[in-house]
């Protein structure tokens, strides 16, 4: 492959940077084919429109929390510890990019206001982590098998949207506030108390 | 008292009517005067400011829902079973306002985008509420007294934040979905199972 070959992730890495500078009001696919040194034409040819650019690009900045977050839940302690580690670096995660990436959070923002696929199948993704860490602990006796966590997939879907107020966009602003924290670990109790976390 | 005396309960009733027809965008005082066959200057009296008057009468209007929760609060059953009915309640309310009263429901989330007092004590309110039921369920033995209920407002405040979806505007949009229902029924059984409710 040549070194400057105009290959989907180059595009990617170029959309990213372009957003970073102009925000997603104002970023354009000519601004990409500008950095790039290439016609728009030739943009085009790997993302047929500007709205399929911007979701790929959001897709893969979720992709590396998804990886990220992929590892927490498949360590070697207890389901009950991953759980609590996974819902702190979700937070985290969340928090880092709303705070030090805020071109590409409003642009995750843009797609979460249009109902998108990318964003849906970012919460499929997340809410499946969930549901294997839950399947995981009821099998080795870590949750209780007669409540809630009976039901995984339920369950799963339950924790992530009660915990809602910490990672869902509509929060962001909520997110460097006094009281957040405590907040955040009464309910990540309430939750893991509600699966039946064995002490 | 003469029976088209300008009292505050008559202004209000005239600005939720006045409300309901223009929206919060563009009803003014002068539309409440007109209605009521006065002068502005005889709103302005009671009410300074037409945010005042949009204040009073929203907190009006949550005042209403906050007496019909505290009654299921206050009920006779065993608290778990309170708990279950008043976010249920809790619930059923909101969608009813946000559906049936749509201008009224605009009103308040005019405030909420404000982060108006209104809106805080509201919230403070039905948090009490919750806090007093789970102080109750502990006293009876109904909610364990060593899990996340032996603090009483904080968990209060936990099984707040955890049914967001189903009470913050926000989320207004959502809840007449299919899914909303078992979204509902699977968080409000984790939050009791969390409480520790005896079965």
């Amino acid at each position: 492959m040549p070194p400057d070959a105009l290959t989907p992730d180059r595009i990617l890495e170029a959309t990213e940077e372009v957003l970073r500078r102009y925000g997603p009001a104002k970023a354009t696919v000519v601004d990409v084919a500008r950095a790039l040194g290439v016609s728009h034409g030739s943009v085009y040819r790997h993302f047929p429109s500007k709205a399929a650019l911007r979701e790929a690009v959001t897709a893969r900045w979720l992709e590396r929390s998804e990886v990220a977050l992929a590892q927490v839940a498949a360590g070697a302690g207890p389901a009950p510890e991953r759980l609590a580690a996974w819902l702190e670096s979700l937070f985290e995660a969340k928090r880092h990019k709303a705070g030090d990436d805020p071109e590409l959070f409003a642009t995750y923002m843009v797609l979460v206001g249009e109902h998108s696929q990318v964003v849906e199948r970012h919460v499929t993704t997340l809410v499946g982590q969930l549901t294997e860490v839950i399947e995981d602990g009821v099998a080795r006796g870590e949750f209780a098998a007669g409540g809630p966590a009976a039901e995984p997939a339920r369950a799963a879907r339950a924790a992530w949207d009660a915990t809602n107020r910490f990672h869902d966009p509509a929060y962001a602003a909520d997110w460097a506030s006094d009281g957040i924290r405590p907040a955040f670990e009464a309910i990540r109790a309430l939750v893991l108390t509600g699966l039946g976390a064995s002490a």
